[in-house]
Protein backbone atom coordinates (compact mmCIF):
# COMPACT_ATOMS: atom_id res chain seq x y z
CA UNK A 1 0.00 0.00 0.00
CA UNK A 2 1.25 3.51 -0.49
CA UNK A 3 2.01 5.28 2.54
CA UNK A 4 1.75 9.37 2.52
CA UNK A 5 4.56 10.65 3.67
CA UNK A 6 4.23 12.82 7.38
CA UNK A 7 5.96 16.19 7.89
CA UNK A 8 6.28 17.95 11.24
CA UNK A 9 4.01 20.75 11.56
CA UNK A 10 5.64 24.61 10.70
CA UNK A 11 3.84 27.51 9.85
CA UNK A 12 5.76 27.52 6.80
CA UNK A 13 4.86 24.18 5.17
CA UNK A 14 1.04 24.72 6.25
CA UNK A 15 0.97 28.15 5.29
CA UNK A 16 -1.44 26.97 1.90
CA UNK A 17 -4.09 25.73 4.05
CA UNK A 18 -4.52 28.08 7.11
CA UNK A 19 -2.73 28.86 10.33
CA UNK A 20 -0.71 26.92 12.60
CA UNK A 21 -1.67 28.10 16.35
CA UNK A 22 1.82 27.88 18.44
CA UNK A 23 3.49 29.93 20.82
CA UNK A 24 6.76 29.71 19.25
CA UNK A 25 7.41 32.50 17.04
CA UNK A 26 3.71 34.31 17.99
CA UNK A 27 3.54 38.39 18.66
CA UNK A 28 3.58 38.69 22.34
CA UNK A 29 3.52 41.47 25.05
CA UNK A 30 2.27 42.09 28.78
CA UNK A 31 -0.94 43.08 29.55
CA UNK A 32 -3.28 43.95 33.04
CA UNK A 33 -0.14 45.98 34.37
CA UNK A 34 1.89 43.11 33.43
CA UNK A 35 0.35 40.23 35.51
CA UNK A 36 -0.62 38.66 31.98
CA UNK A 37 1.35 37.71 28.75
CA UNK A 38 -0.73 38.15 25.53
CA UNK A 39 0.32 35.72 22.50
CA UNK A 40 -1.64 37.79 20.01
CA UNK A 41 -4.22 36.90 17.68
CA UNK A 42 -2.73 33.58 16.64
CA UNK A 43 -5.45 32.33 14.29
CA UNK A 44 -8.08 34.56 12.43
CA UNK A 45 -11.82 33.12 12.79
CA UNK A 46 -13.57 33.07 9.51
CA UNK A 47 -17.23 32.89 10.10
CA UNK A 48 -19.30 35.92 8.53
CA UNK A 49 -20.23 34.44 5.19
CA UNK A 50 -23.56 34.15 4.65
CA UNK A 51 -24.35 35.97 7.97
CA UNK A 52 -22.73 32.96 9.94
CA UNK A 53 -21.84 33.04 13.57
CA UNK A 54 -18.49 31.82 15.13
CA UNK A 55 -18.77 29.46 18.18
CA UNK A 56 -16.33 27.79 20.50
CA UNK A 57 -17.18 23.51 20.60
CA UNK A 58 -15.21 20.97 22.09
CA UNK A 59 -13.94 17.84 20.22
CA UNK A 60 -13.01 14.45 22.28
CA UNK A 61 -10.67 12.58 19.58
CA UNK A 62 -10.71 8.85 20.21
CA UNK A 63 -6.78 7.46 19.90
CA UNK A 64 -6.83 6.00 15.96
CA UNK A 65 -4.60 3.63 14.99
CA UNK A 66 -2.11 3.27 12.29
CA UNK A 67 -2.01 2.29 10.03
CA UNK A 68 -4.94 4.39 8.69
CA UNK A 69 -6.35 4.05 5.18
CA UNK A 70 -7.57 7.54 4.37
CA UNK A 71 -11.26 7.01 2.93
CA UNK A 72 -12.84 10.31 4.01
CA UNK A 73 -11.93 13.98 3.45
CA UNK A 74 -14.11 17.00 4.33
CA UNK A 75 -14.21 20.75 3.73
CA UNK A 76 -16.13 23.93 5.76
CA UNK A 77 -16.89 25.95 2.41
CA UNK A 78 -18.02 28.23 4.49
CA UNK A 79 -15.64 29.34 7.01
CA UNK A 80 -12.69 28.44 9.05
CA UNK A 81 -12.23 25.18 11.59
CA UNK A 82 -9.81 25.52 14.03
CA UNK A 83 -8.50 23.09 16.40
CA UNK A 84 -6.75 23.65 19.53
CA UNK A 85 -5.27 21.03 21.37
CA UNK A 86 -6.46 20.90 25.18
CA UNK A 87 -2.27 20.24 26.20
CA UNK A 88 0.66 21.24 26.89
CA UNK A 89 2.23 18.04 27.40
CA UNK A 90 4.20 17.46 23.67
CA UNK A 91 4.16 13.93 23.94
CA UNK A 92 0.47 14.07 22.85
CA UNK A 93 0.29 14.32 19.05
CA UNK A 94 -1.89 14.13 16.79
CA UNK A 95 -2.40 13.78 12.64
CA UNK A 96 -3.36 16.79 10.15
CA UNK A 97 -4.04 15.19 6.85
CA UNK A 98 -5.36 18.06 4.10
CA UNK A 99 -5.48 18.81 0.51
CA UNK A 100 -5.62 22.48 -1.12
CA UNK A 101 -9.41 23.98 -1.73
CA UNK A 102 -10.67 23.67 -5.06
CA UNK A 103 -11.59 19.85 -7.03
CA UNK A 104 -10.17 17.50 -4.80
CA UNK A 105 -6.59 16.04 -5.93
CA UNK A 106 -5.21 12.98 -4.17
CA UNK A 107 -1.88 13.15 -5.05
CA UNK A 108 -2.04 16.42 -3.39
CA UNK A 109 -2.39 15.49 0.00
CA UNK A 110 -0.03 16.32 2.48
CA UNK A 111 0.00 14.95 6.05
CA UNK A 112 1.31 16.73 9.04
CA UNK A 113 2.52 15.46 12.75
CA UNK A 114 1.08 18.15 15.65
CA UNK A 115 2.23 18.24 18.88
CA UNK A 116 1.61 19.74 22.28
CA UNK A 117 -0.34 22.78 22.09
CA UNK A 118 0.06 23.11 17.98
CA UNK A 119 -2.85 23.61 17.18
CA UNK A 120 -3.80 24.38 13.21
CA UNK A 121 -7.00 26.46 11.81
CA UNK A 122 -8.32 25.40 8.54
CA UNK A 123 -8.75 27.77 5.47
CA UNK A 124 -12.59 28.04 4.31
CA UNK A 125 -12.31 25.47 1.71
CA UNK A 126 -9.45 23.64 2.03
CA UNK A 127 -9.78 19.50 2.09
CA UNK A 128 -8.75 17.72 5.25
CA UNK A 129 -9.33 14.38 7.37
CA UNK A 130 -11.54 14.23 10.42
CA UNK A 131 -9.69 14.48 13.85
CA UNK A 132 -6.72 11.66 14.07
CA UNK A 133 -5.53 12.11 17.78
CA UNK A 134 -3.21 9.45 18.45
CA UNK A 135 -1.85 7.67 21.57
CA UNK A 136 -4.57 8.61 23.56
CA UNK A 137 -8.60 10.33 24.05
CA UNK A 138 -7.97 13.89 22.88
CA UNK A 139 -9.43 17.07 24.00
CA UNK A 140 -9.51 20.05 21.21
CA UNK A 141 -11.10 23.77 21.75
CA UNK A 142 -13.03 23.92 18.31
CA UNK A 143 -13.78 27.38 16.65
CA UNK A 144 -16.01 27.31 13.59
CA UNK A 145 -18.83 28.75 12.01
CA UNK A 146 -22.94 27.71 12.69
CA UNK A 147 -25.29 29.20 9.97
CA UNK A 148 -27.25 29.09 7.12
CA UNK A 149 -25.99 27.35 4.83
CA UNK A 150 -24.66 23.73 3.44
CA UNK A 151 -21.01 24.06 5.53
CA UNK A 152 -19.65 20.75 5.22
CA UNK A 153 -18.79 19.01 1.91
CA UNK A 154 -17.20 15.44 2.15
CA UNK A 155 -15.32 13.24 -0.39
CA UNK A 156 -15.11 9.35 -0.34
CA UNK A 157 -11.54 7.87 -1.17
CA UNK A 158 -10.56 4.20 -2.07
CA UNK A 159 -8.35 3.85 1.29
CA UNK A 160 -5.53 2.67 -0.91
CA UNK A 161 -3.72 5.61 0.57
CA UNK A 162 -2.75 5.04 4.52
CA UNK A 163 -1.07 6.86 7.11
CA UNK A 164 1.20 4.72 8.61
CA UNK A 165 3.60 4.52 12.12
CA UNK A 166 6.86 4.28 10.04
CA UNK A 167 6.20 7.97 8.26
CA UNK A 168 5.21 9.21 11.74
CA UNK A 169 8.30 8.13 13.10
CA UNK A 170 10.19 9.35 10.54
CA UNK A 171 8.43 13.17 10.91
CA UNK A 172 8.77 12.87 14.72
CA UNK B 1 -11.70 45.80 54.58
CA UNK B 2 -15.50 44.51 52.71
CA UNK B 3 -14.71 41.23 51.20
CA UNK B 4 -16.05 40.21 48.05
CA UNK B 5 -18.43 37.22 48.17
CA UNK B 6 -17.30 34.48 45.82
CA UNK B 7 -19.78 32.05 44.27
CA UNK B 8 -18.84 29.00 42.77
CA UNK B 9 -19.58 29.40 39.12
CA UNK B 10 -22.48 27.96 37.39
CA UNK B 11 -24.43 29.12 34.16
CA UNK B 12 -27.32 30.08 36.00
CA UNK B 13 -25.53 32.29 38.04
CA UNK B 14 -23.40 33.68 35.21
CA UNK B 15 -26.21 34.25 32.69
CA UNK B 16 -26.55 37.82 33.50
CA UNK B 17 -22.85 38.19 32.56
CA UNK B 18 -22.26 35.92 29.78
CA UNK B 19 -21.88 32.04 29.16
CA UNK B 20 -20.33 29.12 30.82
CA UNK B 21 -18.28 27.02 28.71
CA UNK B 22 -17.96 23.47 30.26
CA UNK B 23 -18.89 20.29 29.20
CA UNK B 24 -21.37 19.09 32.40
CA UNK B 25 -25.12 20.06 30.90
CA UNK B 26 -23.65 20.38 27.01
CA UNK B 27 -24.69 19.71 24.10
CA UNK B 28 -22.40 16.31 22.58
CA UNK B 29 -23.17 13.77 20.01
CA UNK B 30 -20.81 11.63 17.75
CA UNK B 31 -19.08 12.77 14.57
CA UNK B 32 -16.69 11.59 12.42
CA UNK B 33 -18.19 7.89 12.63
CA UNK B 34 -17.63 7.36 15.83
CA UNK B 35 -14.46 8.47 16.21
CA UNK B 36 -15.42 12.10 18.12
CA UNK B 37 -17.77 13.29 20.37
CA UNK B 38 -18.74 16.87 19.86
CA UNK B 39 -19.59 18.98 22.63
CA UNK B 40 -21.59 21.42 20.80
CA UNK B 41 -21.54 25.35 20.37
CA UNK B 42 -20.71 25.72 24.43
CA UNK B 43 -20.29 29.21 23.42
CA UNK B 44 -20.73 31.53 20.68
CA UNK B 45 -18.31 34.21 19.63
CA UNK B 46 -19.80 37.87 19.41
CA UNK B 47 -17.31 40.06 17.63
CA UNK B 48 -19.21 41.98 13.88
CA UNK B 49 -19.74 45.04 15.76
CA UNK B 50 -18.45 47.27 13.28
CA UNK B 51 -16.76 44.51 10.83
CA UNK B 52 -14.61 43.41 13.53
CA UNK B 53 -13.39 40.13 13.10
CA UNK B 54 -12.60 37.38 15.75
CA UNK B 55 -9.17 36.05 16.53
CA UNK B 56 -7.32 33.22 18.77
CA UNK B 57 -5.29 34.46 20.89
CA UNK B 58 -3.88 32.63 24.38
CA UNK B 59 -3.03 34.71 27.80
CA UNK B 60 -0.80 33.51 30.29
CA UNK B 61 -1.60 34.41 33.42
CA UNK B 62 0.50 34.86 36.36
CA UNK B 63 -1.02 33.74 39.42
CA UNK B 64 -2.29 36.37 41.87
CA UNK B 65 -1.94 36.04 45.63
CA UNK B 66 -5.29 36.90 47.82
CA UNK B 67 -6.22 39.52 49.32
CA UNK B 68 -6.30 41.15 45.81
CA UNK B 69 -8.24 44.60 46.23
CA UNK B 70 -10.16 45.36 43.36
CA UNK B 71 -8.60 48.46 41.90
CA UNK B 72 -10.00 48.29 38.16
CA UNK B 73 -12.63 46.84 35.83
CA UNK B 74 -12.80 46.87 32.16
CA UNK B 75 -15.16 46.37 29.59
CA UNK B 76 -15.48 45.39 25.80
CA UNK B 77 -18.01 47.26 24.33
CA UNK B 78 -17.61 45.83 20.53
CA UNK B 79 -17.42 41.98 21.62
CA UNK B 80 -17.72 39.22 23.55
CA UNK B 81 -14.43 37.80 25.18
CA UNK B 82 -13.95 34.23 26.13
CA UNK B 83 -11.85 32.75 28.35
CA UNK B 84 -11.47 28.65 27.99
CA UNK B 85 -8.56 27.40 30.40
CA UNK B 86 -5.83 24.94 28.94
CA UNK B 87 -6.37 22.43 31.49
CA UNK B 88 -8.85 19.90 32.90
CA UNK B 89 -7.02 19.56 36.36
CA UNK B 90 -10.16 20.33 38.58
CA UNK B 91 -7.45 21.72 40.96
CA UNK B 92 -6.29 24.49 39.05
CA UNK B 93 -9.29 27.49 39.63
CA UNK B 94 -9.15 31.04 38.91
CA UNK B 95 -11.49 33.55 39.68
CA UNK B 96 -14.05 35.67 37.34
CA UNK B 97 -15.01 39.29 38.79
CA UNK B 98 -17.94 41.12 36.95
CA UNK B 99 -20.97 43.93 36.90
CA UNK B 100 -23.36 44.57 34.74
CA UNK B 101 -22.89 46.30 31.52
CA UNK B 102 -24.13 49.80 31.46
CA UNK B 103 -22.55 52.09 34.26
CA UNK B 104 -20.62 50.74 36.33
CA UNK B 105 -21.77 50.27 39.85
CA UNK B 106 -19.63 48.45 42.65
CA UNK B 107 -22.49 47.67 44.56
CA UNK B 108 -23.30 44.64 41.40
CA UNK B 109 -19.84 43.38 41.52
CA UNK B 110 -20.10 39.33 41.68
CA UNK B 111 -17.47 37.23 41.85
CA UNK B 112 -16.87 33.32 40.61
CA UNK B 113 -14.70 30.43 41.67
CA UNK B 114 -14.08 28.76 38.05
CA UNK B 115 -12.42 24.90 38.40
CA UNK B 116 -10.97 23.14 35.84
CA UNK B 117 -12.09 23.41 31.85
CA UNK B 118 -14.48 25.64 33.35
CA UNK B 119 -14.66 28.84 30.91
CA UNK B 120 -16.65 32.34 30.38
CA UNK B 121 -17.10 34.19 27.67
CA UNK B 122 -18.11 37.72 28.50
CA UNK B 123 -20.97 39.54 27.21
CA UNK B 124 -20.24 42.45 25.21
CA UNK B 125 -20.05 45.68 27.16
CA UNK B 126 -19.78 43.48 31.04
CA UNK B 127 -17.33 44.62 33.04
CA UNK B 128 -15.00 42.04 33.98
CA UNK B 129 -11.83 42.52 36.27
CA UNK B 130 -8.45 41.20 34.18
CA UNK B 131 -7.70 37.53 34.51
CA UNK B 132 -7.44 36.51 38.19
CA UNK B 133 -5.13 32.87 37.72
CA UNK B 134 -4.76 31.29 41.36
CA UNK B 135 -2.01 28.51 42.46
CA UNK B 136 0.04 28.69 39.60
CA UNK B 137 0.90 29.91 36.52
CA UNK B 138 -2.11 29.58 33.87
CA UNK B 139 -3.01 29.47 30.15
CA UNK B 140 -6.66 30.14 28.41
CA UNK B 141 -7.57 30.33 24.86
CA UNK B 142 -8.94 33.74 24.38
CA UNK B 143 -11.15 34.29 21.56
CA UNK B 144 -11.80 37.71 21.30
CA UNK B 145 -12.80 40.77 18.63
CA UNK B 146 -10.29 42.74 16.55
CA UNK B 147 -11.00 45.49 14.40
CA UNK B 148 -11.37 49.14 14.14
CA UNK B 149 -12.97 50.92 16.94
CA UNK B 150 -12.21 51.51 20.50
CA UNK B 151 -12.82 48.11 22.67
CA UNK B 152 -11.31 48.50 25.89
CA UNK B 153 -13.04 51.07 28.45
CA UNK B 154 -11.11 50.72 32.12
CA UNK B 155 -12.25 52.12 35.62
CA UNK B 156 -10.36 52.63 38.40
CA UNK B 157 -11.57 51.47 41.90
CA UNK B 158 -10.26 53.00 45.13
CA UNK B 159 -8.89 49.46 46.46
CA UNK B 160 -11.91 49.17 49.31
CA UNK B 161 -13.45 45.73 48.00
CA UNK B 162 -10.82 42.89 47.87
CA UNK B 163 -11.21 39.18 47.54
CA UNK B 164 -9.34 37.29 50.32
CA UNK B 165 -8.85 33.92 50.66
CA UNK B 166 -11.35 33.16 53.38
CA UNK B 167 -14.26 34.01 50.93
CA UNK B 168 -12.64 31.61 48.29
CA UNK B 169 -12.66 28.51 50.71
CA UNK B 170 -16.06 29.32 51.21
CA UNK B 171 -16.88 28.94 47.82
CA UNK B 172 -14.86 25.83 46.89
Amino acid sequence: MPTLNIERLSRDAFAPFGEVIALEGAKHYPINSGTTERFHALAAVDAATQGGTPYISLFRGQARALPLPITIMERHPLGSQAFVPLTQNTADEYLVVVAPPGEFDAGKLRAFLARGFEGVSYAKGVWHHPLIALHKTSDFVVVDRLGEGANCDEIELDGSLVLDASALQAAA
